[in-house]
């Protein structure tokens, strides 16, 4: 599971620099950024194992999350102009992380024998609400509630992965077509939504 | 205890069916709107099993309250004009539910051998704070704060039946009469502030 | 450890103090002060405990922090004017309180058998994120985050802590040096940011 964790690792940096990025835009200072990067890249996971009553919650035991994100603190500050450029590359982690942290999250609540369905509710909150906690804490409303297809990929991306897992026994290959299927959602969203837009302008 | 459980369901309804019309009112997308409706409904018990350590969460053990939330929203995009007409229909169920959760919360959090106090006030967020967690995603004020009866009927409720059922031994008819008081207590709020109202308008 | 209890009554008296203050600004009525009174004074332990799987939260265990709160909430009501000229007295009390609820959280923490960063974490959040509660209820960016020598002061004063109890055995001694130090660096911070802001001005 080494690629698994790595690409936990690179997830938790990319959904940290996301929030660290939000954080200056909105002149917080470094350890309001601190604050914000660390809650949109565990958020969701915290708010997930606090629901299914796995605590102390996940990164506790981890103590790399922390340095991860440390790390996505300094190098958003050394180079933000740089990171905010590399837009187009943050948007493919961005999607492999959401679609890695539904799929964890999934198993994670399954893991405690609770139903596919709240699994696959749960596979959801961890992608996204760290996302909805950020706009909660910036003070405004969460940008997944207007945008359904973060939610809806993340969704379908679970379902996907249940499905292959009850089929098939090969749970590495059903973890890469569910994130794929994330991907690929996510993808055709933004290009959908960039034509929906020329076409609004009209 | 078929008619508690029957009660609950219907409660869950009319509370999710309230936070989808606010999201719908928010112009949130069905995947926004649908979160916003389920946390509406099962976030103030989600909170208190969380706070008093009943892990997983409540709701996680029966797909019914998926099943009655997906409901509501179905209804509530087919047929928003004629429930938003429901009104005062919607209010009583509104405040049955009100009453309901206050009494159950409190009873869920007694069985854990916490202090009646706690269990009051647990009771309390049992009932309210759905409601709380609905106006902060949707970027308000929590209406909860300025229209104190909210609270004050799911405190006094409360506290009827603590009282009922430490010198009374019949736990159904406890619970009719201190959800007859919630109930009384907001139908008077309610008459009592139109009057306030039409008064501070001259 | 009594002075240590009669400081956190103390300071749970000058958080909630705060919020209802806080609460009485946003016009909230008596029920929605008593409930920010409440989650300024407690939801920073709330959070804490729920985190690292200390549940039922600890103020469930002893009716006095709601005792406290209720008198914070009466007398806030009561003598507004008095208090609010009182604020010098209150800063030095809520610094104290800052102090002890960081270093009360750290212990906490560590007590589980968590990693000591963790801990210094989660020491922060018991001090800072009442606050943080407080200002997302009330519909604003939270001021910590804009601030940031609330937080810094505490993640400071956490680490004395550490450092102290790992090289010498005397734990009041080192929560009192711990304390010192948080309330050494706010101090200062507020005399500085006084002078940058009268740099600003012109």
């Amino acid at each position: 599971m080494d690629i698994v964790y790595i690409l936990d690792i690179i997830g938790v940096f990319v959904f940290a620099t996301s929030g660290v990025l939000t954080a200056i835009d909105n002149k917080f200072d470094l350890v309001g950024s601190a604050v914000i990067g660390f809650i949109t890249a565990l958020g969701g996971g915290t708010l997930r194992d606090i629901m299914i009553g796995q605590t102390p919650v996940g990164w506790m035991y981890d103590v790399n999350y922390l340095w991860t994100i440390l790390a996505a603190l300094i190098l958003s500050y050394l180079f933000r102009k740089r990171i905010v450029k590399l837009r187009r590359s943050l948007f493919v982690f961005d999607t492999i992380g959401i679609g890695l942290f539904t799929i964890l999250g999934l198993q994670r609540t399954l893991a405690t024998g609770l139903d596919p369905a709240i699994a696959l509710i749960m596979g959801m909150v961890s992608a996204v609400f760290g996302g909805v906690l950020r706009d909660v804490l910036t003070n405004e409303i969460p940008l997944i509630f207007r945008r359904e297809i973060y939610a809806t990929a993340c969704l379908a991306g679970g379902l996907v992965f249940l499905l292959l897992t009850k089929f098939y026994d090969h749970e590495l290959l059903a973890m890469a077509i569910s994130m794929g299927t994330v991907f690929i959602i996510r993808y055709m969203a933004v290009r959908y939504n960039w034509s929906l837009n020329l076409r609004a302008r009209n």
